[in-house]
Formats: C-alpha cells, structure tokens, sequence
C-alpha cells in the first residue's frame, strides 16, 4: 500500500472495556506505527461489568454508562485510538439489524487491514460470542455487490479472535502470539483506568507475561510481553518463516 | 539474519515422491530466493508407490530403489533441493532409534529455519503419520541441552504439515496458504518425472488451482497457484497485517 | 451452609416431561435429602411430544395443555419437587426477552445450588438446545450487578447437562455419574404417570441401567442405576478422591 | 414403495445458485431415475452472488431477483429439478417463523424421501449454516403430531449436508461420496446458465473430479465425477458392502 | 460381482469374546446370506476377560487359552463364522510384524468385501486401539502393489468400527445403524456361550435394544434390534435413499 | 474406607521435575491430610531439562542424574511425598514392557485411590504423552484378573492429568479446578530446590494463581492459589452441589 495512506485497524468489543484487558497491545503496537485505530463498543458493560458503580448511592443506569464510556475514551485515548459507542445494551446484550447496518458502513468507511474480536464460544458471557458473530456477520455483507451497490466493496480483512477470560473453557486456542513488549508500559496505563474493574489488573498482567513466555519458547525470540489470537481464515502469505 | 548466510529449510517426507506433489511449490519458492533447500525421505516409497514399477518383468526390491531414488533426486533437482535417504521401508514404514538420531544430527546440523512434513493422521497412509512422529520427535531431541552437550542446541523452527491426499479424512485443516505462482512451472516440471505415479499430475494440478483461489479469496490479492500448510506451533509475529 | 436454610436445585426442561426422564433420579435423590426441587418447563410439549393426546377425538391444544400439564405436575409431585410453566410453545419453542427475565428472576428468587437442564446440541430437537441457552443466558444475567441492583447477585451454580435420547449424535459425553440407586423406584414411578409416552419407559429403565452398570465400573463401587450428566464449567473442589 | 409412485426429493438452497455447484449432480441423478426433485431456494441471493449484474448500469433489486430466479429456473429446468423461492432476503438471510412454517407446510406435502442442504458452518457466508437451521428446524416441526394435527406427520428423511466452497474451514467432512458421472454433462450445462457466476465454472469441475478421484480410491470403482455429502443422522441400513 | 462366488466378511477383535457382543449381529447377518465370515482373534483375552476362569483352583495359562479358544468357536459356529487366533497376548496385547503380516496374508487369502473391527480409541482397554491400528495397518499394506509382487493386490473395502463397552468414553460415534433383527435370537445363543462373562448378557442386549429403537427413529422403520458402527472411510454410492 | 488404613496417591511423572511444578500442590495437599504419596519418575530429565547442569565443565550423564535425583528427592520431601525412579532415559523416553510391568506392580502394591499424571498429547514434550499412555497402560493391566492371578486386582482409580506447559496447544481442558491454598507456601518451597530451572519459577507462580481466580469465580468461594486438572473417566459421584 501506499506510504500516505493511513491504514486502518477495527477493533469490534461487545463491552466498553474488553479491548482493553484483550487486544490493548495490538491497539496500542499499530497505534505506534501511525494506524487508525477504532474500536467499536456494542455495548457499555452498563449492567454486567459495573459492580463497583452499582455499588454507589443514587446511581442511575445513565450515570453508570457516563462513567464506563469516558473510562472507556480514556483507556483508548491512552492506547492510541477512537472508540465507537452503538449501545445496544448488555446482560443481555441484542444487536438489531439496524446496529449490525450501522456497523457494515463502519467496515465500508474504514476498510480496515484486520478486525479483532471475541471468542466464538464463552459459557461465563452470552454476550461475546454474540459480538463476534455480528462482527463477522457485518464483514460478509460489506463484502456483498448488492449491498448498497454504489460503494465499492470491502477486501477480505483477517479476523483474529481475542483471548476470553478462561481460554481452554471457551474453547479458544491461541495460533497467533504477538509480540506487545514495546508497548506493554501503555497497555498498563490503560488497565488502570478500568477503576471499576480493579482486581483485573494483575490478572491480565500475568495472561501478558504467561503469553510472553510461550511466544519466546515458540521463536527462540526474547519475549516478555504477549497477546494471544486465533485466527478465523486461513493466513495467506509468501513466507513460511 | 545477515545476508551472507544461507538460510535452510528442511522437508521430512515418508516416501521418496511425497514432497514433489505436497510441498514442491514451497521448496522451489525458497530454493528461487537462495535457501538450502534439503528434503530427509525416511524411505523410498518401494512397496507402496511403485505399481508401475513392479508390473515391469523381473523387477527386484533394489531395482525399484534405485529407480525411485534417481526420480526423486531427479525431481529435487528441478525443484532446487538436495534429497537424502534413510531407507527406512515402507508398508510397513519402521524408524528405528539409530534413524531418529541420524534425523537429530540433521537437525543439528541444518538448523532449519523451518520445517515441512506430514499430517498428523491418515487412514489411508500409516507411513505418515509415523514420519510426522519422528520429524516431531527428533526436533525436540535436538534442542535438548543434554543431547550432545557439547554442540549447540537447536532453536524452535516451526513446522508445517502439507496436504494429505483427502484432506478432510486426516482432519487436515490449512491455516497457511502459500502463494506458489512464481513457480508453479517449476513445480509442474518435478511432477512430471514421476512417471510411476502419473495419475496423480493432474489431481495435484487441480489441487494448486483450488488452493490458489481459495488463497485470493482469503486475502483479495490475485493467486493462481497454492499449497496449503497447517501448522503445528502457533505463528510468534510482530504483524497481524 | 447452615443446617436450618433449605437448599434448591433448579431444573430447566424444555418440554413438560423431559425432566422426569431425564434427571428424574436426581431430583428425586435431593427431593429425599430435603432440598426444595423446582422445575421449570419452558413449554407443555403440547404440539412435538403428545402423539397419543391427538389422536383422541376432538382434541384442542388447550385440553392438550391441560393434560400434560396435569400429567407433568403429578410427576414431579412423585419425585418431591413442583413445578413452574412458562407457556412458551413448542415446535418450535420461542423464548422472548420477557420469559428470559422471568426465568432470571427465579434464579434470583431461589438461588439453586445446582442447575440442570438439556445439552448443547441435539440435531433430533431443536427446543432443547435453546432451552439449554436459555437456562444458561438467565443464570449469567442473575450474577450481573447491574441487572436489578438493588437485588443481590446470584453466585455461581454448577451446571449439568442432563443426558439426551441419542447421545451419541448430540455430541454429549458424560462426565458424571450420578448414582440413584436408592430412588430409583421413585423416578420409575414417576415415569409411569407419563401415559402419553409409555413407548419410552422401557427405553429409559435401560438408560439407566446401563449407566448404573458404567458408575460401577468407573468407581468399584456396586451401583445399579445410574444418570449421566456433562458439566459445563469446572468443577471446583479440594477432593480428588 | 410402491413403483407406481413417484418419490421425491428436497432440496434447501440458501441462494438461488447453491443448489447447482453444490447439489446438481445429485438432483439431476434422482430426476434422471423418474424422482421429483423439488429446490427451495430462501432467497434469489440478490445482494451476495450477483455482482456481475450489479455492475450493469441501472440495475434495481427487482430486476436482480428477476435476473437471478431465471436463471435459477433455468438451470433448475436442466437438471429436471422445480424451484420455489421463499424471498427472504439474503446478505442477511432473515427467516420469520412464517418462512419456516412455509417450509413445514412443503415437507408435508412432499413427504421427500431425503433432504439435501448447506453444511452447519461457513465463516464465509452466514446465510448458509442459517439455511441448514432452518431446513432441519422445519424437518423436526413436520414431525410433530401436534402441528397441524389433522394431518399426517412426516417419516424421518436423512439428511445430507452439500460441500461448502472451503470445506476445511467450514468443518466440513464427506462421508458420502456419490457417483455422479452418469450426469455430469446435465451438471455442467446447469453450471453454464449461471453466467453471473462464470468463475465458479472450472472451480466446481475440479471438486467434481477430485471427489470423482477419492470415491474411484475409497471404493475401487471407476467413477470419474463425484458429489460429498455429510450425513446429519445415522445411516440405517441392512448393508454394510 | 457374480452370484456363484461366495464373498467374504472379515472381522478384527483383539480378545476372543468382543467379536460376539459387538458384531455378533452382522456376523450372523451376513452368514445367514450365505458369506463365508472369518473372524480373527488377535489374542485369546487369557487375561483381561477370563476372572471366572483365573478364579478355579489349578488354573494355568494354558487351560485358559484352551477355554477361551472352545468358547470362541463356539460361538463362532453359531453365529456361522471361522475364528483364526494369532495367539498374540493380551493386557498388553503385543503385535510384532510377523503378525502383521500374517493378518495381511489373510486379507490377500480372502479379499474381503468389508472389514470391522475395534474403536480408534479406549480408555478402558488399550488392546482395542492396537487390534484396530493393527487392522487398518494391514489392510493398507494389502493394497500395495510391492508387497509380494507376484499377489495381486487388495481393493478398498470398507471399514467398519463397533460399538466399545462406553461409547461416549471413546470418542465413538454411530453413523451407521444396523438393523440385526432377524439374527437376534442367534447372537443372544452365541452370546451364552460366553460362560466367563455372563454379567454382559443382559448389558449388550439392553445395547441392540436402544440401537434398535434408535435405529427405528432415525429411518421411519420398524426395528427392534441393531448394531451400530462407525464408518472409517467416506461411504461410496450411487443411491441417497 | 477404615479410619485405620493410610490412603495412598500416585503421581507418575516423565522427568523427574514435572510433579512439582504440575502437581506440588495435589501432593502437599493430601500429605497433609495423612496420606501415602508416592511420586513414580520414569526418567531423571537428564537430557531435556538439566541445561543448567550440562554448562557446568566436566559434567557426566551419571552426575547430572544423581543431581536431578537429590533434587527430585528434596522436593519430594518438602511436599511430604516418595520418590521412586525408573531411570528408563529421555529425549526420547522409552519404556520397556519391563518397565511398564514395574509400574504395574508398584499399582498391586499401593492400590492408590487415584493418579496424577500428564496430558495427553503435547507437541512440545514427546515424553509426555508417552508418560501417561504407560500410566494408564498399567493401570489397566493391574485390573486384570489373569496377570498375577494370585495376586487381588486393582480397583478403578480415577485418573487425572495435569497441566502441560503451553495447555490449549496441548488440547488439555482443566475440568477440575482444586483449591491449593491451604499449601501453596509448600508448594514454593518445593519449586525453589529446582535450581536447574529458575526460570519456571515465576511461570507456575502465575499459572496458580489464574487457576485461583477462575476456581474462585467458578464457585464463588475465596480460593487464591489453584490446579487444573482434566479427568480421563467420568466422575461417579452421588452429589452434584
């Protein structure tokens, strides 16, 4: 591509901070590199994951999104990108076809160079198998000839699925393992952020450096920190190594 | 790595034509780019691969040896690889210890930079499987600090297994498709010293063709030819694009 | 738990009789320990289920409903446990928004220490497998603190998949085996009430026979009757014998 | 049966072209023995298979489907096949329940004495593994008693899942292979009809001979062409050769 | 192929008793049309099936195989079948090529029109994955034009793996069911020969009674008694119904 | 069981390092409570992971072993277990029958009332996989009537596996989350004998933990420090809660 084009990178997150525990490195690595970075939000994580706000005297469910969509533009202001808000609501969270509409023109206007999102099974969360069958969903109908016929098709972007909170139960396998040790320090800094979801802090911690490890004993490469993806397409390449 | 040093990639291949219709494409890609291309047959393909041969009045084992040997040397050749043989047998295929550590030596004295071989199951094969086994098996001998202490440890290659004959019985899933127009000619060319098996030019030809649109299907870039490849590691990368 | 609070176990069933065969034992084992016992039948099975109901003259889908819903009642009152409607039909069941929060609701009400409903897939009954997604989406929704905060979550009830008609082809496994031979007599007795589907009585006393016969030799224990179940989260405990 | 009745089978085909590549073989082989073979397509696939025509200046969705269900009838008329269209829409498919009791109302009047329709997954086209939902939902409904209780229920037709563009991807595995060489000319003038379709021509010859290949190689029978198949429910049978 | 030549069914069972209870019905099947059906014993099962006998005072490894062996033609006369032991041990069974190859001499000699043996996998038993490995190795090596030249070679005839004691346990799943009704009461006699084990008379008769019924749900049939199997290779027809 | 009788758990590991890291906790656990463990190392690990040791100038394979032996035993000793060393070599292990009838016997003599051991495939390790087939191998041939016939048979022990390194690579599944809280100070003390693998230290730290929190969110008990295991038998149980 050419050198002045900016390329874009999509991120689809069903709840307002999921990207950031779950694809912070990849976000904040293109980020680095002079990507647009956006991530949609389906949701605010307004019911499920906002246990220390509900904890609050007089709140209110709009105050509880207030909170969580500025923690979430901070997060991603931090990591280098632009966030998106459809809000269709979680726990549970339903995506009409109009919000799966307005997220095929967010693929037509981006063109992104690659889309990642959830686990396509997670028995802990209804709510993230859902986001990646939309997210996936919208890909192939912004592929489509006949959908809004006079804008130009989308390409076949790769899709990488992201690491869920208890992988082997998910049954998600990590076939990618990106090295995020350059930009470990601002994934960090976007975890605490997540005030609201403090005890996830060293959780998602030791997932980097357990990832970092792995992809070290993969390479025969020095590795501290990772991030882990499964692939839904077959990667096409002129390179085995 | 620099410049001056000639890279290698090794190709463990049960029978001595295996690696012409499953991985000619890559071999002659990185052989086209200066590589030290070198393919390990653990047997001569003597029993199993050599109807044509055997119907020939008075052939003997060693006759059908030597003509397989001189057709795979004959195809490598063509491909740009060098080929070594362990005259294991085949049908049944048996590798002893001794063969194990004579593929160890390999290793170590190769240091791939990658690895080809079969897939993990075939029904209509055994032979492969077992070649896999010990392409495997002796790869993590070779990187043990007490396997000849005295030389150096090998790193972690990756390794690839190439497409079985009927991909869905072997559970055969490709998670690479390689790119193989720029030599697809060449490929073309080593098929057809196989004159003992030349039914299967055509099939193989067909393969290539079908893989090559699935290559430009996955990635919206024109590709003619491909060869798929499953890996067995997951991919340690710094790029998602 | 304090020896003076009554625990709950809660059973989903997609139709009104497939909790009597299919985790009859179990609710009639905790029914006899003293445990408060709910089912909750999302349907009547009052179109997929009752063959012989509509083969009597002049039969309406009301008096349909009536009959098994009397029929479903008596078995559970055999087995010790009562049971809840929810009227959402069947072939096809359809289970809106609405009957999902009541069924939170009651999760929130009873706060069961277990939970047992159908398995994932059933290629036989399409009502099972949403009945299974259903009992499983309330449950995650009954734990967010967002979802009616000023109501305490719900914990975290294991989950059992109680065994389907072909297992096999609904790719269930069991993992537990659970030993009712004590109360057998009981489930028996219960599925005698079920006139309108004698032709499976003698189907299911084998069942349970022959997962009797696998608990025994699974455990050197003498066991005669048996129910299998399929976990769906770990299980969490400090015994491994 | 009786040989004064003619038998019927059904085919579900998510666009109005998937039925040809995917299933010609098999209509126009039951057609060609005296059969009534019956498609339904659920949509014209207006959006997602025509680009060709979209590119015409002018076009309308109307003139799309007109377009697409000539076509289909024609190549439908080729095979010796009817169609039915259900018009619901593709990139996405939508099917309301009354689409779907349509269908049922289809398996009672045909009574076919098999089913042939999309394979479970497809990461590339979602409107697929919905169809095969759909087809095999409908299937179930058409054997309740209490649907439409005055009439007659449906037997229990196998069902066989046709080959997926990517069969790997979509998890997809033949464990049929039917000879279809007696119709592969019929086969091939259907394909030609499709004309918004020509670079699918040669890609579909080349599965029908590489199934040809492995049915000849699983069998040691000639056959040059072949159709694959994924049964959903066991085969019942009083032969095993 | 011509009604004058009688064909051939062989049958694989590692221990002298599986072949009764879990192909008793296809072999009986089969012999009452007039095959000529072999069964060969890889091992007399003088350990791992044989309490009863170990349990008589006196009793030595030699009069065990001795009964065992009685037992086993026995049954076999029964059931219409020769039995051929190999006498190859068990818990462990132990299969050096030398008995490999005598089993591929057998395939020669006989040319069988189908083959059925154990499941891939066993938790509970580790001799019935090597009797199948054992099985499908042979059979592979019987198809290679340079193992004894001067033979011709074996075709491809299908493989057929039966029921394991814990079908969900080893990965085993029925895609083929059998209807075994008209030989019922001949495998239930050779069945009662197996003094040793008399605690499985009622377990596998309750097995054809649910294969049975299963087999009646899945066809529209009426069946009472069935066997079910799994196929290894895809099925090669020309018929769909 | 009687009060009176000691119970015993056996763990068999590859290398003699494994059960620390894997299982320290299993083993602290039940040591505590008066239990007889007893660690079975079928190799010393003196190839595959002494690189440490083999750096050291003059080192011999008998002193690298007789380390590794001293350190096995020191740990061991800390987490209140024996060792037993079968010294049968790695990278590759080979297990004799010799040896897997060793095994056996240890199971006659210990009745162990269950069994630890690795996972059953790990591409990483071929040792083992081959660890727990010998494991299980002997486990089955110690139930076995007629091998030592005089001798009682084994029981049926459960079995499980512990965690591999890299566990989705390895497709293990942790279906049993146990709480090693009250010994994890055990367990550290244990980890730090392994001089030769500092480095794994901090590594099974944090893999404990994460099992902590997910063992704590999968019951909602305060649980900080976990093990995974996967079970090879389904659990017989007579409670579900």
């Amino acid at each position: 591509m050419s050198s002045t084009t900016q390329q874009t990178g999509l991120i689809v997150s069903a709840h307002s901070a999921d990207f950031v525990w779950r694809a912070g490195g990849a976000i904040a690595l293109y980020a680095s590199r002079g990507w647009n970075m956006v991530v949609v939000c389906l949701s605010y994580g307004e019911r499920g994951e906002s246990a220390k706000l509900w904890r609050e005297p007089g709140m209110t469910l709009e105050r509880v999104k207030a909170a969580r969509r500025e923690e979430a533009e901070r997060a991603a202001g931090i990591l280098g990108a632009s966030v998106r808000f459809l809000d269709c609501g979680d726990y549970p969270l339903r995506v009409p076809d109009e919000a799966l509409f307005q997220l095929v023109d967010i693929y037509r206007e981006l063109r992104p160079a690659f889309v990642l999102t959830h686990s396509q099974r997670d028995p802990y969360n209804f709510d993230h198998p859902l986001a990646t069958h939309v997210a996936q969903e919208a890909r192939v109908i912004a592929q489509a000839h006949g959908h809004h016929p006079e804008e130009g098709v989308l390409g076949a972007p790769p899709v990488f699925l992201f690491e869920p909170h208890q992988p082997e139960q998910c049954g998600w396998k990590p076939d990618v393992l990106l090295d995020i040790s350059p930009v470990w320090q601002t994934k960090r800094r976007a975890f605490e952020t997540m005030a609201a979801q403090e005890h996830l802090w060293e959780y998602y911690t030791r997932v980097a450096l357990q990832r970092g490890v792995q992809a070290a004993r993969n390479s025969a490469l020095k590795i501290q920190y990772g991030e882990g993806y499964q692939r839904v397409f077959p990667q096409v390449t002129a390179e085995l190594a």
